[in-house]
């Protein structure tokens, strides 16, 4: 659906790479990470999502020629344009596997290009990987609340404009099996569902009549919409009616659907009068301002809901609604490189890097990542990367490489991954974590620590870096 | 940049366009309003946006060819499908001028059509109107705390990913000047600004090298970003040794930017070293979680700052993130309708209609709207919509309709207006708005009532609707 070209980006960037280009640095290498510093929802762990999306564009991400008009107007420099003219992105992207659970300071992603090409797609990779990451947490929080009631993502029609497209994406990843969005569900092969609105039974002169109607038209797939007038009073019992109408038929009403009301209390009166109809098939589904904990809350309250509908506050992740991921210098011009800060939190990390995820012998998850150079090749002692007083070491455990090759020279190293495969590995990682990791309320933290060469080199260029420019 | 079809939609309302085409419906007259109904930010008004972005659409919102192999896929009716071929809006729209000041319970928007057309574009337009409306209003109150000071849209790194768009174009509507987003600022002629990243000053291996060179390729647009490793020890002093270079080629600095820290000590000691160095001309801009509070508070302690760039608070209309702008039918099948709730304030209103702004004889605003049947035409006398005890009339007053003819039969009724325009009409409008709607804490609440006729129709609907379902 969407047109994406290297103007999709903000203008600093061109304005970057104009001075990388005069001075001859497109032709120096450069090495970027990309993560994150806080978790979403005050939660224990986050999804990666995004990734697929990236590489697809990253694919063929170019200037079009009405794009180098535009920027010639702008005033840069000619040769420069001339240059864009045969910009390709034909960087190497090493990156944690989508949908895999990743934690805050650790990079996620690391980009090694050019210095023009590595800082052109900066607001590209934050753009996509910070929201779907957001909302693929956002849905695998409603899915753990939801059990194994069926997820639907309603979120269209209060979703930030076009936001929508991969919100609908990133909420299959996280969890959801369908969504009402047909644009996504066409283009990304997600499962599209729906209902009906107020708005069908109103055109009508009563609601008997519109629930037959819809019945008719769809044998297969008809939820009817019960509280437009009166949910106990008029809908359950038209609703009744039509599915024993349709039962007559050799069909059967796929459900009812709540969107009003008090939940719990009418899903029970509903299934008591449909199975006392004999329509112990007919599915509840309920709607309306749902989230993880209101989910919760009628989970626990035993409301025999079948099919949750979830919309705005799955699609604009609320209540964050933003990640805070950054893209990082590590390396430029021959040098590794850092951010400094007078926040010691917000100190990067220089180099190619690995993320180890360590195990213990009976392969179960250690409750830690550790990071280190590119070529270390286990991580069994790490480092607090503040604290220089704390370490662990981990003994008759095995570290997992999370980092892998996805792009080379802008070429993808294997073929695009299917949502359903991104979805099942990510609950399979997510399975791995204990209930503590999962909890809402103040979840257990997950360590991230820094080897002992990062360390040092990090540490060294702190040092040096605070010498030279003070 | 955005390819729009009219899969650009919810499932449920091609489900219920088939049952109305199936019944003959689609040749039945159909009137929908678009309206919301609660101020985002706890403020006291809204800048409606998003209306030209939907014209645009509108004409031409057809089903592709792979659209429809997609829907057939999906088992709806082949005759259905069939229909869909030809299928094109054809409808007419009532609407607020985009930019004018809007109010919550009053049509902000109608739509007449058959039944299927305007069923459909129902997603289309809360999707795009909720959320340029609700990023207009945040830019606006923004504006508000700024003064004079400078405003650009950093938001395009954390927005909700292709949301990023349109939140540039609601954002420019709102107040602000322009915009880092270059897809955006091409596609909707916002100037387009930015700067550098810490990155860029990372890349060097001293801070004033990078400075000098991004002076020599920028010499009319270079804006140092000085707090990469100490902004008083390092960048301030860098910044001005930079900026005395350029004003000995005859060229000037154009500004620097604090990114961290205090920033309103900060602009005041770089204010005074620049000034001290004959630097005036060199602006200040200031940037990092920026909002209408903490611009606020740094006018207040006069921090001289000239520039604001905001970025994430702005882009996803924090904390609200999402208006609750819906879409509920007035007219169909012959009749008026409305859409009954046991809550009060849900109800809605029948028939077409207009909304009129009352004005005293000076033509001051006189803080309310009154909606009323459309052939009405004055509204000086208005009914509280929910409490039957309240009225007012208003004596020597005239009534402004603000609701203009602006598609008729799927075609737009002028020529499309700027965003310069847009902006400087809804500046206008706002400015008619005394500052007690404009406060943040608890501002004064502009009133919406209902036209005798209007007030009758809807009752007597009510209880019509109350009899025969209940």
């Amino acid at each position: 659906m969407q047109n994406f070209t290297a103007t999709y980006t903000d203008l600093y960037q061109i304005s970057m790479a104009q001075v990388y280009f005069q001075k001859g640095k497109h032709k120096h290498k450069a090495i970027f990470d990309y993560f994150f510093r806080k978790l979403p929802f005050e939660g224990g762990y986050a999804i990666f999502a995004g990734l697929e999306t990236v590489l697809e564009i990253l694919e063929d991400f170019q200037f079009s020629t009405s794009d180098l008009d535009y920027l010639k107007d702008q005033g840069l420099d000619p040769e420069f344009i001339e240059y864009l003219k045969d910009f390709k992105f034909q960087g190497t992207l090493t990156s944690s596997r989508e949908g895999d659970i990743v934690f805050p300071t650790r990079p996620v992603l690391q980009v090694e290009g050019n210095m023009v090409e590595a800082q052109l797609v900066e607001t590209l990779l934050l753009n996509i990987l910070n929201f779907q990451t957001l909302i693929a947490t956002k849905a695998s929080r409603i899915r753990k609340s939801a059990g194994d009631a069926m997820l639907i993502d309603f979120g269209m029609r209060r979703a930030q404009g076009t936001g929508s497209y991969h919100a609908s994406r990133a909420a299959f990843i996280g969890g959801f099996e369908a969504t009402s969005n047909v644009a996504a569900g066409k283009d990304f092969n997600i499962p599209i569902s729906g209902t009906m609105a107020h708005s069908f039974v109103q055109s009508y002169d009563d609601e008997v009549t519109a629930f037959r109607d819809f019945a008719l038209s769809h044998p297969n797939t008809t939820v009817l919409l019960i509280d437009t007038y009166d949910t106990l009073k008029s809908g359950l019992h038209n609703a009744i009616k039509v599915g024993k109408e349709m039962e007559s038929r050799g069909e059967s009403l796929k459900g009812i659907r709540l969107d009003s009301g008090d939940l719990s209390y009418l899903a029970k009166k509903c299934r008591k009068a449909l199975d006392e109809a004999g329509l112990d098939e007919v599915k509840i589904a309920a709607s309306n301002q749902l989230d993880e904990y209101v989910i919760k809350s009628l989970k626990e309250q035993k409301g025999p809901i079948d099919v949750f509908g979830v919309g705005t506050n799955l699609v604009i992740g609320d209540p964050d609604a933003a990640l805070d991921g950054v893209y990082k210098l590590a390396f430029a011009n021959g040098k590794p490189r850092i951010k400094l800060s007078e926040n010691l939190a917000k100190l990067t990390m220089p180099h190619k890097k690995q993320v180890y995820r360590i195990r213990n012998a009976k392969g179960e998850l250690a409750g830690a990542d550790t990071v280190t150079l590119r070529e270390e090749t286990e991580a069994l002692h790490m480092n607090h990367p503040f604290d220089q007083s704390k370490s662990i070491t981990f003994s008759n455990c095995s570290s997992e490489a999370l980092l892998h090759p996805v792009m080379e020279n802008g070429k993808r190293l294997y073929a695009p991954k299917t949502l359903i495969e991104i979805k099942t590995y990510s609950r399979k990682r997510l399975a791995e974590f204990t209930e503590e990791f999962q909890r809402f309320q103040n979840p257990h933290i997950y360590k991230i620590g820094l080897s002992d060469q990062l360390l040092e080199e990090r540490d060294q260029l702190r040092n040096h870096y605070k010498n030279i420019n003070s």
